[in-house]
C-alpha cells in the first residue's frame, strides 16, 4: 500500500475533520456511536479506492473526498446494523455499538449514518450528485440484499456455489466497485471508463472474498490473518470451499460432511473437514476461481485510458491486497 | 377530506403499482415486509400533502407522485424501526413487522425502504432531484433525532415544554412540511413559496400533535379517537399537558404528580391526573398553543401566491384534520 499512503492520509484528515464535528452534536446517543465506530480504525480500503480512481484518471484526488466519506459512512452503518443482526459482541477487538450502548441506539444511530452517507455528497453539483446518488442507492440495496441472503444461507440446505458467488458479489464486491466508480464520476470519466473501473473493483472484491475463505481454512499463521483459523468450519459456514466440496462429494463424503455439522470437538471437526477439502481438491479450485476474478479485474483495468505507471501501481496495490500469506 | 379524494386515489394507484412489483422481488424476506406495511392502510396524509402542494400551485399533481411515494416509504421505514425500538406488538391492529417476521428482518427491510425512499426520486431531473434529496435528507435526520429525544424523555426528569415542542417538531411536524415542500419543488415554486408551504405543514403538524395529546386525555368517544383514552397518562408520557402542568404546579401538586407515577389502579390514576390537569387549566393552555400554531400555519398559507379557492380548500382540509371530536 506504500504508494497510496498519501491518499490514505488525505482521507484520514478529511474523516478527522468530519468526526470532530460529531462531538458537539445532539442528541449524543445518535452521534457518539457514529464517532466511536468511525474511529475504530480499519484499512479504509473503500474510501481509499474512491481517491485512487480520481488519481488514476489524473484528477486531483481531493475531488473524491466526499465520495470516499460517503462510502465509509455507509460501510460503517452496515457494520453497526450487521453486528446487531449477527449478535456480534466485538468489532475490531472493541465492543460493538449495540453492546457498548444498546440495540435501539445501534438501530437509530445506524439509520442516521445511512442518511448522512447521502448527505455528504451534497457539495457536488447537481448532475454529478445525481449520478453518485443513483449508483450509491443501487449499491446500498444490493449490500442489504447480500446480507439477507447470507443470513438465509444459514438455514437453507440447497445453496449452490453460484448462489454463494451472487451473495458475496452483493454483500462485499459491489461496494468496492461503487467506491471506484464514484471516484471516476468525480473525475468526469466517460461511461466505459466508469464501467471498467467498477468491474475492476467488483472482481477484485470477489477474488478478495474467495481468498479470505481460503485463509480462514488454510492460513498457517493466525497472527498474520488476524482471525481464528477454521472459524468458518466451526460455524458450518457455507463458503465456496464447503459448497464446492459438497458439489463434488460422493454419497459417502456427503454423509461425512453431514455428520461433521454436529461434531462438538472443534480440532477434530477442522481436521476432518480439511481432509475432505484436500481429497476433493477444493483449495485449488478456490484459487482458480479467485485467479479468474483477478484476471477479469486486471483486464478491465487495462482497458482504462490512464497512465501506464498509475495502472501498474494500482495492479501492485491489488496484488498486495490479495497476496496475504496462505 | 372530500375535496382531496381524487388526489388520494391518484396516490393509491401509484402505490398499488409500486407494491405490485414488490411481490416478485428477491430475497422475499426484504420485500414482503415492505409490501405488508405499505398495505396496512392509514390516512396517507404525508403523500397526499405532496400532491396537494403541486395542485395548489396549479400544476398537474401527478408530477409529485414520486415525491409522495418517497415520503410514504420513509414514513413506513420509520414505523418499522420505531416499532422495534418501542417493542410494539401491533400497528393498525395488525402484527408489526418485527412481530410477524423477526427483528433482524425488521431492521434490514427497513434499511432497504430508507434507501428506496431516495431511489424513487431518480426520475426527476438533476436540479430538482438534488433539491428534493437535500430537503429529504435533512428531514430524515431530524425525524431520527426526534425519535431519539422521545426515547430520552422517558428517563429524563428535566424535560421542559420547550424541549417537548422541539421533539414533536422533529418527530412529527417536519415531515409534513417536507411533503408539502417536495410537491412545491416539483411545481418549480420559488424559495419563498417553498418556505411558506413548509412552515404551513410544520405548524399544522405541531397543532395536530398537540390536539392529539389533548384527545388522548380528554376525548369522550374512544371509538372516534381510535385509541385507548388516557394511554399517555397510564404510560407517564411527558406530553404538553403533563409538562405544562408540572411547570405550573405548586409543591403539593408536584408531589401528587410524583405519587401518581407509581399508582397501579389505572382508573384512579387517570381520574386524579385529569383532576390536576383541570385545576391547573392545562387543557385550555394546550388548546391555546395548538391554536397559535394553526394561526401561524394559516398565515403562511395566506402568503402563498395561489388561487383563493384552492387555498380555502386547503384550509378546510386542515381544519377537518384538526377538528376531531374532543
Amino acid at each position: 500500500m506504500k504508494q497510496y499512503q498519501y491518499l490514505l492520509q488525505l482521507f484520514l484528515s478529511h474523516l478527522e475533520n468530519y468526526t470532530s464535528n460529531l462531538k458537539t452534536k445532539l442528541p449524543v446517543e445518535l452521534y457518539e456511536p457514529e464517532n466511536y465506530i468511525l474511529n475504530l480504525g480499519g484499512k479504509r480500503l473503500r474510501p481509499l479506492l474512491a481517491l485512487v480512481a480520481a488519481d488514476l484518471l489524473d484528477k486531483d484526488p481531493t475531488i473524491a473526498l466526499n465520495s470516499a466519506l460517503s462510502v465509509e459512512l455507509f460501510h460503517n452503518f452496515s457494520l453497526i446494523h450487521d453486528d446487531i443482526l449477527d449478535a456480534a459482541p466485538l468489532r475490531r477487538n472493541q465492543p460493538t455499538v449495540h453492546t457498548k450502548w444498546n440495540t435501539n441506539i445501534g438501530i437509530l444511530s445506524g439509520d442516521v449514518m445511512l442518511v448522512k452517507a447521502f448527505q455528504v455528497l451534497e457539495n457536488y453539483e447537481a448532475d454529478d450528485y445525481k449520478q453518485l446518488n443513483k449508483l450509491f442507492s443501487k449499491t446500498a440495496i444490493e449490500v442489504c440484499e447480500g446480507q439477507q441472503l447470507d443470513m438465509n444461507f444459514e438455514t437453507d440446505n440447497l445453496v449452490t456455489v453460484s448462489n454463494y458467488l451472487d451473495m458475496i458479489t452483493k454483500k462485499t464486491a459491489v461496494l468496492l466497485g461503487c467506491s471506484l466508480q464514484m471516484g471516476a464520476i468525480n473525475a468526469k470519466a466517460d461511461i466505459d471508463t466508469q464501467y471498467n473501473i467498477y468491474e475492476f473493483g467488483k472482481h477484485l472484491g470477489l477474488a478478495f472474498q474467495l481468498l479470505d475463505d481460503l485463509l480462514d481454512a488454510f492460513a498457517n499463521d493466525k497472527d498474520k490473518f488476524g482471525k481464528q483459523i477454521g472459524g468458518d468450519i466451526i460455524a458450518n459456514k457455507k463458503t465456496f470451499l464447503l459448497l464446492k466440496a459438497l458439489e463434488l462429494a460422493n454419497e459417502q463424503q456427503k454423509q461425512e460432511f453431514k455428520n461433521l455439522v454436529f461434531e462438538k470437538n472443534t480440532s477434530k471437526k477442522i481436521e476432518a473437514t480439511l481432509k475432505l477439502f484436500n481429497t476433493l481438491n477444493v483449495k485449488q479450485l478456490c484459487e482458480i476461481e479467485a485467479d479468474l476474478h483477478t484476471q477479469i479485474a486486471i483486464t478491465c483495468l487495462d482497458k482504462i485510458n490512464a497512465s501506464a505507471l498509475k495502472k501498474t501501481n494500482l495492479k501492485q496495490f491489488a496484488f498486495e491486497l490479495l497476496n496475504r500469506t496462505i
